[in-house]
Formats: C-alpha cells, structure tokens, sequence
C-alpha cells in the first residue's frame, strides 16, 4: 500500500499510474518531459536506444516498477528486444551495443550516482566514439530525470502490478503513442 | 565551462538558464512542473516553504547553482527570510520551523538519499504533526525533482554566475511571475 491515500484501487493503477491520476497537475509536464525524451522525434537516438537508457539507470537505482516498465518499452524498440536490454542491465562492459552507446550509458551511470561524477574523459569518450553534444545532453536529462521518477514512485511506497504481463501490454500502447494522450 | 557547446555566454546564461535555452524542447515542461510544485496555487504550502524544500535538498546534494538560487527564491517569499534558510540548511534539528515543516523536510532528505529510505515512521510523523497527504506528496515530488535538476545542471558541468547577486534579483522575478512566461 502507498504511504498516502491515492484514492484508488492501487492494483490498478500501480507504480507511477497512480500517482499520475492522484495528482494530474503534476502529471501533466511529468508526461510532457517523458514524452520529449524518450518517444518525441531525435534526430540521432531512437526510441529504444532512449528507453534503454532509462531502464537501464532504473535498474541501478532498484526501481522495480520502473525498471521493468522502460526494460519493456525498450525491448518492444529495438531489434535486439528482451535479451539485448537484459544483457545491458546485467554488464555493461560485455553486452553488445555500439561503443557510442556504451559511452553514453556509461555517462548515464554517472549521473544516477552524483551529476559531479561525470567527468570530461566520459564526455571526451563520447564524442570519439560519434555522440553528439545534443545526444550527450538528452543521456544526461534523461538519467537525471528518472533519478526524479525512481524516486517518486518509491519514495511513495507504490505498489507493484500483480501481473507483471501488463509491462509488455503497455510497451505496445506506449510505442504507438508515446507518453501524452 | 560546460561539457557541452551550448551556443551561448555561458557566463550571462549560468546554471540551468543556458540548458533551458539550448533545448527549448525539454525546458517548457521542467518549467512547467517547476511552477506547479513551486509557484503555483496551492492549498496549504507556501511558495516559500516549497522552495525551501528545494533549496534543502540542493543543499544536500551540493549543487551550488541551484542551493543558491531556491535558497534565494525561498528567503524572498518566507517571513524569516535568509537567516532562517540558512539555519535549516546548517542544522534542521535546530532551525526554528514547525513540526509539519520539520517532518516534511526530514521526508525530502530521505528521498534525495532514495525513494525507498522513506519510511512510514517518517510519514506517520509528518501525518502527527498536521501533514496532509497532498503535502507529503508535493514534498517527495519536490524533492525526487531537484534530484533530477541537481544532476542536469551538475552533470553537464554548468557555470556559477560571475556575480551571486543574481540570484537574490532573480528571486524577485521568481516571486512575482514564477517559473513560466
């Protein structure tokens, strides 16, 4: 049970869902922020390459309702699918993406830890391997901003889906839509 | 100088005023959801005990653009003005604010640490001392977001303002319009 009364059946609307119908003024730029980074047209990452990213800062920071949610929303994007984002979550250093990519996680880790963590040999290491600086600013917002949702979501005390089918459910309506309705 | 080429005077643009202007895109809704939780109408929390929230937990953080600006931006609007953000940010235990205040704060230190630190000690203790549960909330939404701007302005290696008396001038601005134009 979440620590305030969200007035609602919270099996229903688990994790953030909740939070979002409890409070809708503030659900309103939470969604637009999600919206422009992760599902809004770039001119150089995709969609998966995003979500993978916010998976992947979520699951250092044991946010289960969100790791699992963007570790879907990921894999329903890019051609790798499940295994490639599990293999990302697992290590890093051996999974097989692209050495940009690489970079840039590893840039998105730092921000999780402390944004004065990242340091400019990651940033350098970035842009050797093709980053751009506009890529290099979305990694950083967008580990920064789900070290915002992974906080909210727990620091609320959500609950879990007791179906944790309905990940992969909502991946198919978020690849279409995206995160603003 | 920052990580990245933001295109302008670093200097006349510190902090994350020359992000805002390099990715419009991603600045309307973090100054969007920075006016609902700072600014905007609320029933029972003061802009100025919001931004002292945030200026909390920047502190914590150690993030000088931004413990610098909301310090400044809460002095503006709170009665005890400077003295009493600075005793809150030097020893909460001793700073002279209400219990509900106290507990409120003591919650968003927790969530700064990690959303799963907050216990229902601590909400039951704010719910004690008169917290509602929209106010307990905005805390953990207020403080999972200046999470997410600490990191965004130090992660990408933002500039200090030459002068610091800007930040005492742009809290006057922050008081009367707030955070969207």
């Amino acid at each position: 049970m979440a620590h305030i009364d969200l007035g609602l059946d919270e099996a229903e609307h688990p994790g953030i869902t909740g939070l979002m119908r409890y409070r809708p003024e503030t659900a309103a730029p939470l969604n637009a922020l999600a919206d422009v980074l992760l599902h809004g047209t770039h001119p150089t990452l995709t969609p998966g390459e995003r979500e993978l990213i916010a998976a992947y800062v979520s699951g250092l920071n044991d946010c289960t309702f969100c790791a699992s949610s963007h570790s879907a929303f990921a894999a329903a994007q890019l051609d790798g699918g499940m295994p490639l984002v599990e293999s990302v979550r697992a290590d890093l250093d051996s999974a097989e993406v692209t050495p940009k990519l690489r970079a840039l996680l590893t840039i998105a880790a730092a921000v999780r830890h402390d944004g004065r963590s990242v340091t400019t040999a990651m940033v350098e290491a970035a842009r050797a391997a093709g980053a751009t600086d506009l890529e290099i600013h979305d990694t950083v917002l967008i580990a920064a901003a789900f070290s915002m949702f992974n906080r909210y979501v727990d620091g609320l005390g959500t609950v879990l889906p007791p179906d944790p089918s309905v990940y992969a459910e909502r991946a198919q309506w978020i690849k279409v839509g995206g995160y603003v309705r």
